[in-house]
C-alpha cells in the first residue's frame, strides 16, 4: 500500500507493507484524514523531533523509518485482529480518539515513527476506541470530529457564562472549532480576529458576532471592559504576551495554539489583573463523541471549513499551501479519491 | 508627626504635618504595620516607579514628596472627618482593606505618593472599610490580617479538593499564609520549600506536612504524580518556568509571588500537561474579614511569624534585614513602641 512518509528531509510517497492488526486492533481503509496544524508543526520541526528522538534513546533505524502523519481520520473496517469483539460489522465507517493500544501501551497515532497515522491507504486502530459514523453523515463531516473536539474541549475548560464576552484569536481550524463550540453554548458576544479576509468570513459563517482584521485592529477594542474569555488559537510567538497585556481584568486566557520554544510573559501584569491562563490540548472520549454528534446534527456550519481534498501524491503540495495561503482552512487527504461511498 | 519616606535615594524619617481626615475618613494612630514583600519590591525598584510616574504624567513635585509605605496596619481611631457615621467609638482598634476613598476615587494606601500608608505615627483611612479588632486579640495578630487574606485568597482561587497534593514554593509571609489557609482547608499533603532552615521550620509549625531545602531538593519529588495545586510565593525569576516543568499533568499553578519584568515560559509543555496558571493578587472584603477571624480564633499559629518589632527610625535597617536574612518572616513597624495598650 502507499503512504506519505515524513522525514527531516521532507515528505515522500512510498510503498509500505499492508499493516497487520494485532490483538484488539482493526485494519481500516482510509476514507479521509484532515491535515492538522500539529502535522504542519511536526513537519516544520522534523529535524528537532528527530534529534529529540535520538536523545531520548530511540534507535536511528526506527527514526529513519519516518513518520506517517494523520490522526483526524475516518476509515472503513476491512479486517479484524485477534481477540476483537467485532461489535461493528466489516464495512462500517468509523472515527476514533487517535491512540493505538498495543504491546507498548497507549501510543498516539500519526505523531511518531512508532505508530503510523492515516496519510496512507490503510492504517490500524484500536477497536475499543472506534466511534461509528451514523448513516447519512458525510465522510467530510466525520473527518472534522477530531479538530472540533479540540475546540469543544477548549471551550468546556473555560467559564461557561454565555454573557461573558469571548475573543478568538486566529481563525484556522482550531479557531473555527472554538467559534462553533461557543456558538453552540449560546455566547452573545464573540469577536474573532485573523489576518486573512477569507478566514474572517469563515469565522462569521461559523458564528462569530464580529471578525476583525488583525493587521489593522485588535479584537480587544471590540469587547466591553469586563471579565472575558480569550482563546489563543494561533501559536504565534508573542501572542500570549499580547493577550496578557490586552485582556480585561479577571479574564481567562485559553491557550490552544501550539507554539515551539519559549515565550516571554510579564507576570506582574497578569497578577495585577488576576488573569487565569488555561493551557489545553486534549479532549475526553465524551467530548469526541459530542463533536461527532454536533457535526452529524448539522449544528455546526462545517462545509465552508473544507477548502480542499487531495490524494496522497498531493500531500506535499497541500502542506506548502496550508503554510503559506490565506485561503485555506482544512484540507482532507483522500487516498482513494472522492469515492461514491464517501 | 514622624513618618518614614521612601524616595529613589532611600528611606528617611521626616517630620510631616498631622493628616486631616476628609469626608468619610478617620484619623488613626498607628499601633502596628507589617513590612510587606511588596514594600521591599517598591523600595528596590523605587527609581523605576518614579520614572513610570513621570511618564504617566504625575508631577515631579508630587513624586519628590516621596511615598509613605505601609498597608498592613492596625490603628486606633483618634478623630473623625466630616460626614462620618461614627459607628465605632474613639479609641477603637481597627484594621481595613487598604484603600482610601476620597475626591480622587479609590486609591491604594501606602503604594504611591498620592495616599500615605502607615509607616507613620498617624494615617488616614476610610470609615466604611474599617473592621473592628475584637477585644483581647493582640495587635500583632490583627496586623497579620492583610497578608493572611492574600494567602487565603490564593488558596480560595484554587481547587478546594483537600486530597489534591499542595506544593508551596517559598515560606516568606505569603507562603506561610498560604500554608495556614491550606491547613484550615484540611489539606492532607502539603510540601513546602525554602532556602532557609528557619523559614522551613516556620512552615512546619504553620501546617506543612513536609518542608524541603530548595538548595538540595525539589518539593515536586515529594508529591505523588497526580493533579496538584502549586503556589509560587517567591517571585524569583525563572520559578514559574520551573513550576511548569515540574508540576504533574493537570495541575494548577497559583502565582502569588510578585516578579519584576519578563519571565520565560514554554507553552508547549504547559499545553501537553494541560496546566492552569492562576495569577492572583487581591482578596475580597469577605476574605479580609475571614482572615481576621482565623487569627482571632487562634486557628492560625501566627506567633512564630513575627520575627521583629521596630520603631520608625529602625525601618531602613529592617528593610536591609528582610532583604538579606534567612531568619526573618514578618517585621512589624511600631511607631509608638510596644505600648501597654497593644
Amino acid at each position: 500500500m502507499r503512504a506519505v512518509i515524513m522525514r527531516p528531509g521532507g515528505l515522500t510517497v512510498e510503498e509500505r507493507p499492508m499493516p497487520q492488526p494485532g490483538q484488539g486492533q482493526v485494519l481500516l481503509r482510509t476514507l479521509a484524514c484532515g491535515i492538522c496544524g500539529s502535522d504542519l508543526h511536526l513537519y516544520r520541526h522534523a529535524r528537532h523531533y528527530y534529534e529529540a528522538g535520538l536523545a531520548a534513546g530511540v534507535g536511528r533505524d526506527v527514526l529513519d523509518r519516518g513518520v506517517v502523519l494523520g490522526h483526524e481520520f475516518v476509515g472503513e473496517i476491512v479486517a479484524f485482529g485477534p481477540q476483537t469483539r467485532q461489535w461493528l460489522p466489516l464495512g462500517s465507517r468509523v472515527c476514533a480518539v487517535p491512540f493505538l493500544d498495543g504491546v507498548y501501551g497507549e501510543l498516539p497515532m500519526g505523531a511518531t515513527p512508532l505508530v503510523d497515522g492515516a496519510y496512507a491507504e490503510y492504517f490500524l486502530a484500536t477497536e475499543d476506541r472506534l466511534v461509528a459514523v451514523p448513516a447519512g453523515v458525510p465522510v467530510e463531516a466525520a473527518a472534522l470530529t477530531e479538530p472540533l473536539a479540540i475546540g469543544l474541549h477548549a471551550v468546556n475548560s473555560a467559564s461557561p457564562v454565555p454573557e461573558r464576552p469571548a475573543v478568538v484569536i486566529g481563525c484556522g481550524p482550531i479557531g473555527l472549532a472554538v467559534i462553533a463550540a461557543l456558538k453552540a453554548q449560546g455566547r452573545t458576544t464573540m469577536v474573532a480576529s485573523d489576518l486573512s479576509a477569507f478566514r474572517r468570513e469563515l469565522a462569521r459563517q461559523s458564528g462569530a458576532t464580529a471578525a476583525v482584521d488583525a493587521a489593522v485592529a485588535s479584537p480587544f477594542d471590540q469587547i466591553p471592559l469586563q471579565p472575558s474569555v480569550v482563546f489563543e488559537c494561533t501559536g504565534v510567538n508573542g501572542m500570549i504576551a499580547t493577550c496578557i497585556e490586552r485582556a480585561p481584568p479577571r479574564s481567562e486566557i485559553v491557550v490552544a495554539g501550539i507554539t515551539h520554544g519559549a515565550e516571554s510573559i510579564t507576570p506582574a501584569t497578569a497578577i495585577t489583573k488576576e488573569l487565569v491562563l488555561r493551557f489545553v490540548s486534549f479532549y475526553s472520549p465524551e467530548e469526541f463523541a459530542g463533536a461527532l454528534q454536533m457535526l452529524a446534527s448539522e449544528q455546526v456550519n462545517w462545509r465552508p471549513w473544507i477548502t480542499g481534498n487531495v490524494g496522497l501524491e498531493e500531500v506535499p503540495a497541500a502542506f506548502e499551501a496550508l503554510g503559506g495561503s490565506a485561503r485555506h482552512a482544512k484540507i482532507l487527504v483522500r487516498p482513494g479519491g472522492l469515492l461514491p461511498s464517501s
